[in-house]
């Protein structure tokens, strides 16, 4: 009946001695399914063990799912389940994840999958890409952040690779406080939230603000991504039509009246997809009326930086006495998204919800990317970045005006814009085949963004938004000259 | 009435002149509100300059809310509004934000006040913390993740600074894909979603697959901060009690047969709090149990590497033909928390709504980052450094349960892991007051991890949790002897 010795004088414990030499047994088939092990009394005694030593053994078989025991009867041979590799694993699954997922994860997943395109890009070469606002890579200042990285690494990588705090790391906190100061906003590092760029800010304020049935002021037309997450939520939109100014704040004053949003979501600068700029007296007036009706007003700042002509006019925020401004900053539209790092200004009690929240859907952000992009900050590598960035695309969009004036047929419309990186056109008359269109875009080797994805509701098609995010001056002339021809040929 | 002269050849643009010398003249206090402008038309003749450039100066000026005009009237010098610094800014804000703010969020506010000391630790030197589960940083692999790090910076970093994939890195969840094989489970790339940590994964999941008035299985005690997520949601909990060798299966089984939770949520291998590990024949009952039922099982791994006694027993989802197992990772407890990575492995339509909602959420997570882990694995780093770290705290787990046996009274029951960092104890009686519990506790010079976070319910207090994650033999030695100490004074 014994089946193997043991070594008592081995580095293996003898009763893992046991273990091994059962599963052997089993997995090599001597021993089958059914098959009973001898009674721990009796094995003890052949192997000369203590019976404590063969039950112990016995014991962990039993978790391991080799054995099994009924009370008041031997222990046996268990089957244990194969493994699901791939050529057991049922492809299709069990589970309905359609029916198991909240309707609104299906709805999410469909823009998901919509969207999707534009991160794998269209990057056959002979394409000049006018729809995306990714900022040129071309411009990204490596060396010094890869600099700055190393240096954190080396002086305190193991702090910054801990858990940090859920408010994100004090010193780059700090940092965006400081350069807050130079666009009129007065707010201490208590008072800002570092997020995974805007768009977790947005989703935090949604999340928290809102509930199902809410409603906020948006303009319109507005940031598309905005309008996937109020979807998703179930908040509806009160939208507030752009003028040559910004929004139209006598029919936000009428709806107001009636109808109390969560909050007002905002780009005042170089707005997306417009490039459209909020003027001085209608941000006062849009501030008087937050105040007035207690409504707190979401400021997207997100190319606040990006000035190229006139004189500044600053954020909402900076006029902010009575702190019912949100404001939101990122570096993603003017450094590096990768790194993930945008910010949250308001009241010190507001910030304090979104974090509570943010720290619980995620722990803390990426401390290690936070503290090398402050040290970024501190080197004053970003201002000389900002000034650089600045001077380029105040010639690349001179060239963008430029060529659309000279190339660009009459009956289509577009902004001029003061900063930022794109500008919005409309045509005379809709366009019916939106197939057919961007058929004849990408037969002129161009893409631009289709005016739909800004709208809340749908919209008449006569719309498209140009951005000059990702490209040098002669990109752009060539990019806008086949964009004309194209439009030309509709 | 002209107060001011023009460069006709200056490097600044003429109509920027007027602007600036009429902002000169306001700021200054020579034009005041309500003074009028001179007519465009004669400024430009007395300038010399062509009417239209003025008129630019002037529509800028209004914009820029210096000037305003009415109708049919002169255009008059306007109030600007002061900037709201520190000290006009009102302190209380006009804003109720827990007004403003939904319920669910001053909840969640609520626990993070209080959960927050965690971060700050309690770092006074003479205190032994045995309360952290923070992976041991003075076993942090810094250089070699240095040069993993400078290495995909001067490779590719134009690359991974960009916005990346929002299902995560593709050589990573390559990596991972290989890593999980060691663990007997066969997934695809397109199977994985990398997140920030495990937490984010957590929250993904409640997210979609839950609502207000939803049920999920937990094991009684669980992760305490999956508890505070339910409590957001408004989720509920279907309690199973933890047995020696985990959940009790026959009492998940009879609550089925009357109620489906939205998803069983486990902790199969050295659970926390506890560090029980789930049975061989439990695993194969819970999956079946699943699989009839049709409820996705979230099986969180969060310490798959950590096993030092005995022999491995798969994760369940080795098991998984039917794809009923969401299966969650994390590199937080074994190597670098603030690089932000964990994963779900799940089918992949499932992995869909979950990267659906993350990539509107926030985009995408740290490409930078994921490119860098994925190089340390690449290179072996996360081999050797799992294997130097089992090997460790194999060594302290050790120490730490021989301490327990040799130290603690008699009336204090400890679990005995296989693995993982965390034991849980209970005491024989309750203790009443937990102020004087810490009080005692903090004047032997340790702490722990108080129960009651663990527990969906109330619970009699009469547990707690100890934790040897970031501590060093000595470390561990002393702080259970302290332990012992207070636990006999109390």
């Amino acid at each position: 009946m014994v089946l193997f010795s043991i070594k008592k004088n081995d580095q293996i414990p003898v009763y893992q001695q046991i273990i091994q030499n059962f599963i052997r047994l089993i997995e090599g088939k001597t021993l089958n399914k059914g098959d009973k092990f001898p009674a721990s009394r009796v094995l003890a005694k052949k192997l000369g063990l203590n019976r404590s030593t063969v039950y112990r053994a016995y014991q962990e078989l039993i978790a391991l799912g080799y054995a099994e025991s009924m009370p008041g009867s031997y222990m046996t041979v268990r089957e244990r389940p194969e493994l699901a590799d791939e050529k057991h694993k049922s492809k299709k699954g069990i589970l309905l994840w359609d029916k198991l997922v909240k309707p609104e994860g299906g709805k999410i997943k469909t823009c998901y999958l919509q969207f999707r395109p534009e991160y794998s890009k269209n990057n056959a070469n002979s394409i000049i890409n006018l729809s995306s606002l990714d900022f040129d890579h071309r411009l990204y200042p490596l060396n010094q952040f890869r600099r700055c990285m190393n240096q954190v690494l080396v002086n305190e990588g193991e702090k910054v690779l801990q858990y940090g705090e859920a408010q994100g790391y004090l010193p780059l906190r700090e940092c965006i406080a400081q350069r807050l100061q130079l666009h009129g906003i007065s707010v201490g590092a208590d008072e800002i939230l570092i997020t995974n760029g805007s768009q977790q800010a947005i989703n935090l304020v949604l999340s928290l603000l809102t509930k199902a049935g809410s409603k906020i002021a948006i303009e319109s037309p507005t940031y598309a991504q905005i309008l996937v997450l109020m979807r998703y939520y179930g908040v509806g939109a009160m939208e507030i039509l752009l003028q040559d100014d910004g929004m139209d704040i006598h029919y936000l004053e009428n709806r107001l009246k009636n109808e109390k949003p969560a909050f007002i979501y905002t780009i005042p600068n170089f707005q997306n997809p417009t490039g459209i700029t909020l003027s001085q007296a209608k941000r006062e007036a849009l501030l008087n009326l937050a105040e007035k009706y207690q409504i707190p007003i979401v400021e997207d700042g997100f190319e606040e930086e990006m000035k190229y002509f006139g004189k500044a006019i600053l954020p909402i925020k900076s006029m902010d006495k009575n702190q019912v401004v949100l404001y939101l900053g990122t570096l993603s539209k003017v450094l590096f998204p990768g790194v993930r790092i945008g910010w949250v200004a308001a009241q010190k009690e507001c910030i304090e919800y979104l974090t509570a929240f943010k720290r619980f859907s995620e722990l803390t952000g990426s401390t290690v990317l936070q503290a090398a992009i402050s040290e970024f900050f501190k080197q004053g590598y970003y201002d000389l970045h900002i000034k650089r960035a600045q001077r380029m695309f105040r010639k690349r969009m001179q060239t963008a005006l430029k060529t659309i004036k000279e190339h660009f047929p009459e009956e289509v419309h577009c902004t001029r814009p003061d900063g930022g990186y794109t500008m919005w056109c409309s045509l005379k008359k809709p366009y019916h085949d939106e197939k057919r269109l961007q058929e004849i875009l990408l037969r002129n080797g161009v893409t631009v963004s289709p005016g739909e994805y800004y709208f809340h509701s749908s919209n008449p098609r006569k719309y498209f938004r140009i951005s000059i995010a990702c490209l040098n001056e002669e990109e752009i002339e060539e990019g806008l000259i086949r964009l004309s021809r194209a439009l030309k040929e509709m």
